[in-house]
């Protein structure tokens, strides 16, 4: 990934801690945020310093690393930080992964180096979707941003880019937390073309055949090849199905869940649904546009039925 | 309507101007303002200080009468007022009644009658689709607001709170705008209890079990049963589809189009995508969320075949 020209990783060990990029300041403000103990990364993941799947499980990986260096035991470790975020199964995944290891550190390390490299991969088996002059519709942000490096759904957007395709992005904006301005952000620091849209846009782009490819990322794909993703999915992955669009989910094998385990939806706080991050006067704000009673939750799940295929480390597959 | 327990209307003679209540300025404070000439009622719709389909009517209807008393004529004055909003089809009717009335106030007035009368008759008719305990979801504002009474999507959850039923409302908050903030405001001035909603989130509640009925408005519905209305209105009408969820359009004579004219969807300005309005420390703000390019059609058009219904003025039917 690069930032403001920089090759970079979102999450990188610095001496005795480790940093990450501040998610929650972005796209307003570029700051990087050290990570020095079990409760500082637990605090970065639930307020979504830290967030993307993947993320999630590599800070989770280094949270139990400096756990265990603070004296903490594994199972205290693991259990603040599996109550951070429930859908995310890439958490649970990283954490079963440490409980296993000998050298926590380097494990934690293994975790982050394998997720960059998958997703790289991801991007390589993507790369036959796209072709020059391509429109893709992304939701949320599975971007390098929400991985150690390369982004899962925008890793092939990526590789085409890399590889010299004209690619233009239509980014979601994703209420309640636009985490499409943080995909519009990245694409940026590429150089990659995007338009922000509402929420509510992408089924009339598809019908208007301004569309020709969707692809969004997942936090817990069941093995029957359901799609748990941010709240929103299932209403593209519809318009998508009566469009004839193609709609592709990028998953990492840490985000495949072959257990019977239902769903788990995350409700999040009402403050989300209630206040909007962003700039007034030239300085960070969050203006609030309601008191009303809200509903805020976090994901959906999208039937295996609406989805083309799965773009994984290994190839693009129609099941799981 | 009810303002602060008063019972009114949106658009009142008053002496020898108008007087609307500023939706602009909606929820955050409760204003009227007086509109005196022609382009006091143009700049009024063209900037969404009234918006709603039938109540752009008959503000234009309105800006025709005050037009011609300052000495415009009746082609200068549709052509200024025309020109404000391209897809409502309700302005084009209004402005065509006005053109062949002989007193323009008493035609404008008649107008702002037969809508409240029209909006109370599509209240009586959409009551048989409501039932005690119902949880009905509706998109944008197509409530009192967007009318001169009652509401058009609206009307038949009022009758249904008039008749003592009790009805809970999921309301998106339609960004980019965020009418929906607009329809809360108005159910909480009647006491109807609501939640608002992500735009996104409708999906989920309705595979979840928890939406019972969507009714949405329109501003322009075809002779073939085609729905031009706001911007996500389509990716509602799909997951009600695929819910079996009854999905009904609330549809004034005014708002059919028995023309072959294409649907013109209107593009709006950026501004409305890279800002939000809201409070900050007390007061009205609009906060900065994004400089990245965006796009803003505003209506998307669901197909006739995803449309279980029309609630009309003289009853509720499968056609238009």
């Amino acid at each position: 990934m690069k930032v403001a020209g920089i090759w970079r990783r979102t999450i990188e060990r610095e001496g005795d801690h480790v940093i990450v990029l501040d998610q929650a300041a972005l796209p307003f403000e570029v700051t990087w945020l050290a990570l020095r103990t079990l409760d500082d990364v637990a605090r970065a993941i639930r307020d979504m310093h830290v967030r993307g799947a993947p993320l999630i499980g590599a800070a989770a990986a280094w949270g139990v690393a400096l756990a265990l260096r603070e004296g903490h035991t594994i199972d205290h470790a693991c259990r603040v930080l599996a109550a951070t975020r429930p859908t995310a199964v890439n958490l649970r995944w990283a954490l079963e992964r440490m409980r296993g290891a000998r050298d926590a550190e380097a494990e934690a390390q293994a975790i982050c180096d394998e997720d960059a490299a998958g997703c790289e991969a991801i991007g390589r088996a993507g790369l036959r979707l796209m072709r020059d002059g391509i429109n893709v519709l992304t939701h949320c942000n599975a971007g390098w941003l929400a991985t150690v490096d390369w982004g899962t759904a925008l890793a092939p957007i990526y590789a085409a880019h890399e590889a010299g395709m004209r690619v233009h992005v239509w980014v979601d904006e994703t209420r309640p937390r636009n985490q499409g301005l943080l995909t519009a952000w990245e694409l940026a620091q590429h150089g990659v073309p995007h338009t922000v849209i509402a929420d509510n846009a992408g089924g009339h782009l598809m019908q208007q055949g301004k569309v020709d490819l969707c692809i969004v990322g997942t936090d817990r794909t069941r093995g029957n090849g359901d799609v748990a993703n941010k709240i929103g999915t299932y209403l593209k992955a519809l318009a998508a199905h009566d469009n004839n669009v193609p709609f592709y989910v990028a998953v990492p094998a840490s985000s495949i869940d072959r257990s019977d385990a239902p769903f788990e939806i995350e409700e999040r706080s009402a403050d989300e649904m209630r206040t909007v991050a962003g700039v007034v006067a030239g300085k960070p704000a969050r203006v609030r546009v309601t008191d009303s009673p809200v509903a805020n939750p976090a994901f959906d799940v999208t039937p295996a039925r609406l989805v083309t295929g799965y773009i994984t480390e290994t190839g693009v597959r129609t099941a799981i």
